[in-house]
């Protein structure tokens, strides 16, 4: 074997760093908290970021790029949003640096360069876009405003994990802006099904839908929307979010617009966010002990051929075959890596693209070409067939669909058998412990209850459930009346 | 008129400017320096982006993200190149923002989320990649590296431009790592190809490739060669550079390698890139006193259907037969944008399109259809003709072919009549202030000669032209012995 990596009943925390690192999606860096997304990591969140930007743009988005910098007085004018990401902000104070007189070689900040107003690094552009907002937006003709940005934003951190939390991250963070409320709504709540359509179909990931109480609410925000999915591990893990903003952005910028009826008006908004978290969350969900299981959609490679031979002629013979065979894959617009790198061996190439996850390998060695045959191995579920070379691109085309649907079949079983009715408190600490996953529990719908549930047992609300079921009950802990159940878990 | 612009003859800058912001590319932010890049600023570049991304990845590169943030430690290690931006850097010095007990509802920076090292905020990326380089590369196997960033840097400049020079941009800059010296440089040279191929064929923007003189080189590079194009006022712009780093950064991060003799090496490097200032040479290079005029390989639309109707029923008669247009131009891979908004008569919508450069504009009215006609007009000639609707999808993607082979030859012309020789002080003095271009002059090849044209006239040496004549003469200056001719011309 060419990489050992921790078993996830071992040290499921140390299984996931060695999957990343071994699986070179991510290095760490010199900077605290910050990570190297490496060339594979890269290309997985590029198929990602493609997909997602198609969707974007499907449903009338355009994308646009505001700047880095966040100006103090504009940083601190929505209060809540400030208050929210105050404690973990980086801030640029200086714009220049000189020699350092007491250290040859060395340079110091220049104290002659500090700036008048600091600038805080996007934590977020809700502040820097509202504030631009304001310039654009005159009439109810200027509306509505569908942008969405590609962009790195920094939230220092103090504990860090690889993709799941880091000091700088990648994401998109759509802005809009509405003539109405119950057109934010919508917008509100047609993202949050992008990102949902998003996570099951491309990435393979069930999620639960909902909607966050005011604890976990995004800091500005009237109300969050989320979706919720669930990690081997049976923690939650939040994989997007869609904020209502309401008039709050509107009112701390004072971006007003004349309606039909010449009235003015406080411009209605929304933003919502996905992130490399991402790609995190597709770690968890889907590997196993030898290393990641990616989906086809997103694999950077769906298919890698290792071709097996002795010598220069076979090799020659062996690429030959395989050329054609790429040609077919390519034609059906499968991503295919041919890896005839004399350096290694098969054995220790069928062991990396394990650890890749490839969803598929191909194994043509000098003796199937006289058979006309070929070794195809799915990496989900490691089995292996010798099929006939006939008609085996248009077999693994399939085969790549089936794959996606196991995958997702498969994290939705482990998901819904992890979804458990709790009834009272023992029941519901013993649930977490024994179990994990999600606590379907009533809560009587007071912070103070929420925030002394997550004292005791490190559990949060995940979320209310869009079109949750009306049921009366009585709290887990307190025993007041409840109107409906809620999900509880431990989560990321 | 829609929207009034300054011309050329009366004041090219504000010209310029008027482009950028009327023609919706960009707005200015509240950031000092930072532009926010507009939807279809956006769009453009996304086709720039993705155009030479495809590039890259067909000469073998791959993508990945390294941070943003530069520890002053490392930033300093390679010293000419930190020498070289650290006049212009944005630091980071705290992580924290407190409420600001003087002030209700402001926040200040607090004291005690000192860092203990600052962070300098990436003018460039070779410190931090090749402070990770180090850990990557320990033997020839792991060469080449070929790895390049899409990302935001900032250089603090004094006097900032929307696209030309902002103290944010955008960029994509390469750093790939070498066994061997002759690798380096073929990899460097390829890679201004490349930038030269994407400057003529999709920017239609004839490019002179040469290499910069000492004074211009890049901080930390042995060689910087560059392609180097002419705008309509007869200044240079530096359009994409790539640099040959030599062992510089291999040495002053002790990365090495052992070769397949088992001997220890430095590795050798190169780094390129081309930013969003190429935006700000496409609008110069193209337009005119109407607005701008995009290529249309990279317009976000390249063609703009307007229907002509009075009435809903000759609205939706128009429009019918506009959808079955739209059909056959997206057939062919056409972007086409079809602009049937009531809030705006025909002439105003024709002034706009003007504006934003569309390259082809189609005009559709219930009488055309009668006659089964359809009026084009190309946005580069102004030139109109009414043609039969029978193959107008072809005629128009013919069209489009013409347009882009007719832009760059325009601008090709131009540039080479704006190329002149000047065999003595009084010409050459002469020739850049009443005709300007490139002057092709002798030089004796000391960069205080260099310094002293510079501070006489404020032209530069734009490069020494790869393959350049050989011809004996005397610098123009100091009427010292010269090789060859070399490149003045004053530049962005």
């Amino acid at each position: 074997m060419s990489k050992e990596i921790t078993s996830r009943a071992a040290d499921y925390s140390q299984w996931y760093n060695d999957l990343v690192i071994k699986g070179e999606l991510a290095d760490y860096s010199a900077v605290r908290g910050c990570m190297v997304i490496k060339p594979y990591g890269f290309a997985l969140w590029e198929n990602m970021r493609d997909a997602l930007d198609k969707m974007f743009k499907d449903t009338g988005h355009v994308n646009a790029y505001f700047p880095l910098f966040v100006p103090k007085s504009l940083f601190e004018a929505e209060e809540k949003n400030a208050e929210g990401f105050a404690k973990e902000c980086a801030i640029v104070t200086h714009y220049r640096l000189i020699a350092d007189p007491s250290q040859k070689g060395k340079l110091m900040v220049d104290p002659e360069a500090k700036l008048e107003e600091e600038l805080v690094i996007r934590p977020t552009s809700e502040a820097i876009i509202w504030s631009t907002y304001k310039n654009w937006i005159q009439s109810y003709r200027d509306l509505p405003i569908l942008i969405n940005q590609w962009a790195n934003v920094v939230r220092w951190e103090m504990r860090t994990r690889l993709f799941l939390r880091t000091a700088e991250f990648l994401w998109q963070e759509g802005h809009t802006a509405h003539a109405t409320r119950a057109e934010a709504i919508k917008e509100t709540e047609k993202m949050l099904d992008v990102y949902a359509d998003f996570a099951e179909n491309w990435m393979a990931l069930p999620v639960i839908k909902g909607i966050k109480t005011a604890n976990e609410r995004f800091a500005g925000a009237e109300d969050t929307y989320c979706i919720e999915a669930l990690m081997q591990d049976g923690k939650a893990l939040q994989a997007g979010t869609s904020h209502f903003l309401g008039q709050n952005f509107a009112k701390a910028f004072d971006v007003k617009f004349s309606d039909k009826e010449n009235k003015l008006e406080y411009v209605w908004a929304t933003s919502w966010g996905v992130s490399t978290r991402l790609v995190g969350a597709l770690v968890m969900a889907h590997s196993d002990d030898q290393g990641l299981i990616l989906p086809p959609r997103i694999a950077p490679f769906q298919v890698v051929i290792v071709p097996i031979y002795k010598g220069d002629d076979q090799k020659a013979l062996v690429g030959k075959k395989a050329m054609e065979i790429i040609g077919q894959l390519k034609a059906l617009g499968i991503r295919v890596k041919y890896d005839d790198n004399d350096n290694a061996r098969p054995g220790w190439k069928f062991a990396e693209y394990e650890m890749k996850g490839v969803p598929v390998r191909l194994a043509l060695g000098a003796r199937d070409l006289e058979k006309n045959e070929i070794e195809v191995a799915r990496r989900d579920t490691k089995e292996k067939r010798v099929l006939s070379m006939e008609g085996i691109a248009v077999y693994v085309n399939g085969l790549l669909t089936e794959i996606q649907s196991a995958m997702y079949d498969k994290a939705k079983n482990y998901r819904d058998e992890h979804i458990t009715a709790a009834d009272n408190w023992d029941d519901f600490v013993k649930l977490l412990d024994d179990k994990g996953g999600f606590i379907s529990a009533h809560w009587d719908g007071s912070p103070e209850t929420e925030e002394a549930i997550k004292d005791k047992t490190k559990a949060t609300i995940r979320c209310i459930p869009l079109r949750n079921k009306e049921e009366e009950g009585k709290c887990i802990l307190t025993g007041k009346p409840s109107s409906q159940r809620v999900l509880f878990a431990r989560a990321y």
